[in-house]
């Protein structure tokens, strides 16, 4: 296979798999265009997802301390949610910014996107950047929510990265957008 | 919660939920500590992910075209895979790296791990830099892989990332913490 060679797997059958809420499971028997075998892929089916940094006048991050179930532990995050049926990923950029902390704001910028996890997750994660936002509002978390809402420097942000306390893949990716990698990538 | 307070939930109940292959599912019934609300939550158990930076003497790096199930799509990535049962992740990684590549290396660096999504996945992915890197081998992709290798400068993935075709989190992520994410926060 080529770079130019964009290989078709054939879906050779689709069968619809357990519905766990968060994910409408898929599986799909393709067919390896390298050798014929034929695979059982397990596909997740999810709405897109987004999240948000969120800059404070004096340019803090808007941080959110949660209890994540699948590691059960606590974290250092950044606003995040499920785009919604029907909201574009900035109106759920804006819903979760406002549930989540209470914060909102007039200035937002689309960051760009990535690909959670393209081997098995059909989805994409909106990074959004919120400038100058000011805490308006109550937060209003969701039952399966308990958050604690703070603000950090971009240094402090830092220090949780380096004592462990600040790990999400996709906080991580946000930040990269902010920071222009590719930029950075492409002045090397 | 105060950032300090590592309010625990307080499991009811759980169940063993479908074999996924990729995953084992698991439902954990977890009392909101703020409300007392039970909530039940997927958790998708899965061992360790593992990617690689690897770098050619003269600073290109490997990166492989891959058609990935979950997208139906084919991408630009670095070289990725599953820690197997009994490996380390730099076991893992040297393994990944000469499998889906035919590169190898006698100089490897850790970068860190981040954790793909501590929502419902249980597990880390470790991120690996491998310098002076030399392809010694044919790769020998599994039956579910149908890989092109390939090299790039820095300024070439910067471009990748530009026109869409580079965006898996997990390859941005190694990315950022080969060029240091933290350190740039921290000097910011």
């Amino acid at each position: 296979m080529s770079k130019s060679e964009r290989t078709d797997w054939e879906c050779i059958r689709t069968d619809t798999g357990p519905d766990l809420k968060l994910f409408q499971v898929r599986f799909d028997w393709l067919k390896n265009p390298r050798n014929a075998h034929t695979v059982k892929a397990t596909v997740l089916e999810s709405p897109d997802w987004v999240n948000v940094v969120a800059l404070t006048p004096d340019e803090k991050v808007v941080v959110v301390y949660q209890h994540r179930f699948g590691t059960m532990e606590t974290t250092t995050e950044l606003p995040a949610g499920i785009v919604e049926s029907g909201e574009t990923s900035k109106e759920a950029a804006i819903r979760e910014l406002k549930e989540e902390t209470g914060y909102t704001s007039e200035e937002w910028e689309y960051l760009g996107y990535v690909e959670p996890n393209p081997a098995f997750l059909n989805n994409r994660c909106h990074h959004w950047a919120a400038r100058n936002v000011k805490q308006t509002l109550l937060p209003e978390p969701g039952d399966g929510e308990h958050l604690a809402v703070d603000v950090m420097s971009l240094k402090e942000i830092g220090q949780e990265i380096s004592e462990g306390r600040f790990r999400h893949s996709l906080a991580f990716t946000a930040l990269s957008h902010l920071f222009d990698l590719r930029s950075l990538l492409m002045n090397s």
